[in-house]
């Protein structure tokens, strides 16, 4: 073990697109454990679009990262020196370690390191099996309230939370049409993740595809983008349509911040639009995630991860997700676990 | 009786601001009656807001007014002459009787004419036992489901709608703040309505106001007017806040459309924004009059209503709603019933 800590630090808060320069790589010596604290290893760290919310001086779910703070990730590490009694050596768990080689973790209560499940690879609880899955599951279960036969339109839906929000309404016997940003990830749409269709939505005319693809109208709309596709999705809602509010990728980095032109659209179609923190649904992640694992298990959710490598390579992974580069879940590999 | 009809029909379509050049005054023979009609002399004439939305050739939950086609609108009128048992000489009557002195009627259904409550004045079931107050009634408690000590936000609060839906919020317990336009409104929600506070949009600013009236944030916004005041109450709502979406006035008339900016609040408070019409509820409007009438005869639900003379003035009395100077519903009166 390196007695000292490398951790990437917020230098300055983006105004626009985030850059690799608002970070900056800080060297510190590892501090002593106190008692009833354990030193983890980071083996992998997850990158969420949520994360640029983070970075912004406003009020929001979570306090802002400060200036000078390590960044905030959750991931999996490995206890590598203990005086919690139930984080031993060796253990590999997953808390929000941060942007960080060696974090200081302790256990129980939320904000506790907890140990990995049993039988899956151990990156699978920083996305379908975690935060990412949990918030699909929810978001288009409880708050978009899918019937079978309604139509489903899913935004970046080969995104990590948009994969696994079309595959559940797929399951839940519904028409889903998923969009995305690249004939990659459309062509994984259709063949891997089986749904109805898919379009890209940077070499097709998303309207008319729409057009195309829901003649019946749609029902429910899982967004995770914003911007102009929400309004196009709104202008072709059904009544008692309801809009699942997960996130707004294309918004976050903008200056300008534009709303959506359409929504008295809600109106005239008693329409709502709901978002959602994940977190309201706490009692009933234990269900969610048993749900989640026989779907994966039974090969009913395809799911992808793209791993990028190297702890120095932190904000440019993160800048991957406000590129669409990544097809599926984000990760960036930091160590492997030892022994 | 005349054996001439004037009517007021859609000469153009407005772009912008609605304007009284958009309509024209026709003058046409009265039609024989057929089996199964009668001829209804108009009496009273009810204006909303909604109705620049019929003047607009895009698909809505109405169809769009016509070019040359009678202008839309409810009221009250007189039957003067029946072919139909049901609709007898000197019944008073409310349906969707448009913008002209005699219109044809037919009895039953959801179009046809139907006679107004005894024991009231006939306007009120064009206004506070009608359309508007089941608007108030509905979308506040269905769609805004207040819990007593909640902060409850009503813009256009001296309105016909508005003004129902803000006392029935104060009768279930609510804190509840108002938005109006003008120091005549404003007194006369503190004092007639007895609301908690009430806030002149045109000579106060809104944000500040709302941060005194509203100390720890509001739970449920009564939406009449869209635009900037809905970015000003999104951006203090509190978790799990619901927005019932009523109308939008303030872009009824704009041909630059923007959206809520600040929707995004949305997610970080798990928070909702609903559209809903009046006629999903239909099978409990009698509840509702029944509760409607309690209340205003009890005192506990004041009620104003703007009423304009002539015929001529239809298109000036409907301009008068996007001038703001309406106090409560929008009436034309036409004529008086006889006998």
């Amino acid at each position: 073990m390196s007695d000292v800590n490398r951790q990437w630090v917020l230098a300055s808060r983006p105004t626009g697109m985030v850059q690799e320069s608002d970070f900056e790589l800080r060297e510190s010596p590892l501090p002593a454990l106190q008692d009833g604290q354990a030193r983890v290893r980071t083996l992998y760290l997850s990158f969420d679009p949520a994360m640029r919310g983070w970075l912004n001086d406003v009020p929001s779910y979570v306090p802002p990262v400060q200036i000078g703070e390590v960044m905030r990730a959750g991931g999996v590490g490995q206890v590598v020196e203990s005086r919690e009694p139930k984080l031993e050596p060796g253990d590999i768990v997953q808390g929000t370690f941060g942007w960080q080689e060696y974090a200081l973790a302790t256990a129980g209560g939320p904000a506790g390191a907890r140990p990995v499940p049993e039988g899956v690879p151990i990156t699978w609880p920083l996305g379908v099996l975690g935060g990412t899955g949990l918030t699909a599951y929810f978001g288009l279960l409880e708050v978009g309230q899918p019937k079978p036969g309604e139509t489903v339109v899913v935004s970046a839906a080969a995104g990590a939370t948009g994969s696994v929000a079309a595959q559940i309404a797929r399951i839940r016997g519904c028409r889903v049409i998923g969009i995305a940003g690249s004939p990659d990830k459309v062509g994984w749409l259709v063949h891997e993740a089986r749904l109805d269709g898919a379009i890209d939505y940077n070499h097709e005319h998303v309207s008319a595809r729409l057009d195309d693809l829901c003649p019946d109208g749609i029902d429910v709309y899982f967004d995770n983008v914003g911007g102009k596709i929400l309004d196009t999705v709104l202008a072709r809602i059904n009544s008692h349509a309801r809009i699942a509010l997960c996130g707004g990728i294309s918004t976050y980095n903008s200056t300008e911040r534009a709303g959506p032109r359409n929504y008295m659209q809600l109106v005239v179609r008693s329409a709502r639009m709901q978002g959602f923190l994940t977190f309201d649904f706490l009692p009933r992640f234990g269900e969610a995630i048993a749900d989640l694992s026989a779907w994966v298990q039974a090969g009913e959710i395809a799911h992808q991860e793209d791993i990028q490598h190297g702890f120095e390579n932190a904000p440019a992974t993160l800048l991957r997700l406000f590129q669409g580069k990544n097809l599926g879940k984000q990760l960036l590999r930091v160590a492997d676990p030892e022994g």
